[in-house]
């Protein structure tokens, strides 16, 4: 092996680089570490982010801190994993090297993890006015700018004007639109009555404009019809069969002709894959993911694997690939894993077959929707299989307590006391923190 | 009382217009609200920020949110107070109306207590370099540097250059520069250690330099001593009779010839006044702070006073004026608010008189310092009282269920999860994602 750029000893064993802390790179740096490998986890963060409850930090329901787990705490004690905080420029197959901001790596096996982000299918000016929500940054940018606007509503004399400040469009009718749309619902009913008296709360319009002829494509037609009732009763508009064209910051564009004012338009349509340079052209397919067998093996190329959200495999239950979940993403982590250690017995590898264990989505509080493979079920119970399945899916006992006490507190009291607009200080020009909080930026 | 530009209704009640809200404003507000009088209370934030604690955050020891608490909430069953949040421009007592950025404002009585800012005592360089931690916002700057500087430290093979990442120059002896220090010295015991293997934490060298010939300036000899003991003890390197004449990013200078090699300098040397524009010159004295009456009146102006950290008011026992802590802005806010309860009596307004309760700073674990009038102690039981005290000025059961979780927790385990860099997401310029955190952008 060459030398290496990255500060990284030198070991007797093989080097597997795992590019991405989600959960599945995370779950393969795990089962990794106990075998005999030097394990190399690069992340841009330092932290891995439970993405299921990105909505919540949004809607000022929980604190950052309690769905984000340091990724060094998390490998303290396995002296044969190294961390380095980093985004990687280039993959060098030929050579077998990484290439990051940090430096050069030579690799013996090479993971790419590096999951999804949001899909603005090619409009630019949606890209730049939307809020999407992939990333903790996202959802606390989103938070801040729904309080920052309503802020701004109570002393908005205009009627239009204020409507804009209020009215929010979510576009994209899957878990994360429907969850978000509950949750928006549910604060307008319990929380911005009692913080905004100045407002009439009856005023806030909640849209949720989706492409498909049903909410919840991806579960049971049962699913998607409770899912649909639920927001019903809690107000929210929705907009089934519609398309957004266009967004400019005041009004959303609907094809058909219909425009809707509103400032803040949510985008939760589609996901892409990150991207990495020097993989081959043709290893990257629909939806930007990249192509993989059944092993998880990049087509092609020696040692190289793909797993989770960016990684496109087809099996014969899945001829149009693998939904883009959490649960995919660990199962291929624990197969690749597995079949490491088969290939070190002489063994030959086993195919991965993905074990769909249901899925769910949450509405607002004692409302959700469960499909699980035998039976499906909505309503109360649902909910509690939710909070529980979530509780229990989190990284960290404080994380698992501190997540459950703030449901039980906002369960009890109707509320909570998150609704914080925290922004960077700038000492040098006073004036700016006054500003609107700016996305990209 | 002519129309305002803010939208806020006119009563018939007077209006009370208070701009900040820190221990001073809050409390203030809390008392009016409870009269016949229209409260408006205004802040930059929408939050009360509990600085005591400022430092546990910078440490990675408390989340932000545990010790903010939205102003919203606080006065969601007071019909009578209207909170905007805005930055004030300008003054105009003549008129007897405000500026801000949301419009303008009449009122009956201005009450200004806008509270201290870092002071840099006219030091650019330092001022651009240093880190402060007046502000939540500079709390999570300074932590994100530290944490991203350990970071880097382990990929650093120059034996200078790491020295610069992990050393760490404190600049003041107050109760913050020495809380910090003991934050930091035991980071490096406990916790670093067990993140960094790859890092010898022995080489961390944390200094405290101070002007003065002793710590704490303002508390008793003994406690002094004892905090300096404690802080020799956890390994800091105590300069006492020194100043900090420049910090160019990688050296400190010391006056008198001396250079301390470090990367980051956490200034805590000194506050002054936060500036307020349309005040007589002749009211604005030394620390930048704005002279008051016994009565906190604004000398030769009519219905303008001024509270807590911003006010300079002599009285027999305090000729110099009193200390810029939060027990003076309490009090000051408590003796106002009945002294316009007096007046609506006909009763002649009470002169304000400080009871000092006593004061306290806390060194780490089972090690704080404790002055009360009538006794002194040192040690575990000091650092009971420190913890109890400062749990109960919390304002929110759950910030003060949060807060004491996370203590029980870091106690028992020597350690916690909460060693985020987060930072806002920048979607169009991904490379910037693994630069440095930057100061003041």
């Amino acid at each position: 092996m060459s030398a290496a750029n990255i500060n990284i000893p030198n070991a007797t064993q093989p080097r597997i680089v795992i590019v991405g802390g989600g959960f599945a790179g995370l779950n393969l740096a795990d089962k990794m570490s106990k075998m005999n490998y030097q394990v190399v986890l690069i992340d841009k963060n330092n932290f891995h982010q439970f993405q299921p409850l990105f909505y919540q930090v949004a809607m000022a329901g929980l604190e950052t801190s309690s769905i984000l787990f340091p990724l060094r705490k998390l490998f303290q004690k396995r002296k044969n994993v190294f961390i380095r905080v980093t985004t990687v420029t280039k993959v060098d197959t030929n050579q077998k090297r990484i290439h990051t901001l940090l430096g050069g790596l030579d690799y013996d096996h090479l993971v790419i993890a590096i999951g999804a982000d949001t899909n603005f299918f090619g409009n630019e000016q949606i890209a730049r006015k939307a809020f999407p929500m992939k990333t903790v940054g996202e959802a606390l940018t989103l938070r801040n700018k729904i309080l920052y606007d309503y802020e701004r509503a109570i002393t908005t004399t205009d009627y239009d004007e204020r409507q804009g400040l209020i009215d929010i469009v979510i576009v994209g009718g899957g878990p994360t639109g429907v969850e978000v749309a509950g949750a928006l619902a549910e604060m307008k009913k319990y929380i911005l009555p009692k913080d905004y008296t100045e407002l009439d709360c009856e005023e806030i319009d909640i849209y949720l404009v989706q492409g498909g002829d049903c909410l919840l494509k991806g579960m049971s037609p049962e699913a998607s019809q409770k899912a649909e009732d639920f927001l019903k009763k809690l107000g929210v508009i929705i907009k089934l069969n519609s398309r957004v064209e266009d967004f400019d910051g005041k009004y959303v564009h609907i094809k058909g002709g219909e425009k809707i004012q509103a400032n803040k338009v949510i985008w939760a349509a589609g996901i892409k894959g990150n991207t990495i340079k020097g993989l081959p052209e043709d290893s990257i397919v629909w939806g930007q993911r990249i192509q993989v067998d059944r092993e998880n093996r990049v087509a092609g190329l020696e040692e190289v694997y793909a797993l989770g959200d960016i990684a496109y495999m087809e099996e014969p239950a899945y001829p149009k690939g693998h939904p883009q979940v959490a649960q995919v993403a660990i199962q291929q982590a624990k197969n690749l894993a597995n079949n490491f250690k088969l290939k070190s017995k002489g063994k030959p590898a086993k195919p991965f077959e993905y074990n769909d264990l249901g899925s769910m989505a949450t509405i607002g509080r004692n409302r959700a929707v469960v499909d699980l493979p035998r039976f499906k079920f909505q309503g109360f119970f649902a909910w509690i299989v939710w909070l529980f399945v979530h509780l229990f899916s989190l990284i960290g006992m404080k994380n698992r307590l501190f997540v459950f006490i703030n449901w039980v507190w906002n369960y009890f009291t109707y509320d909570q006391s998150l609704r914080l607009i925290i922004r960077p200080k700038n000492r040098n020009s006073k004036e700016k923190e006054s500003k609107e909080p700016v996305k990209n930026t």
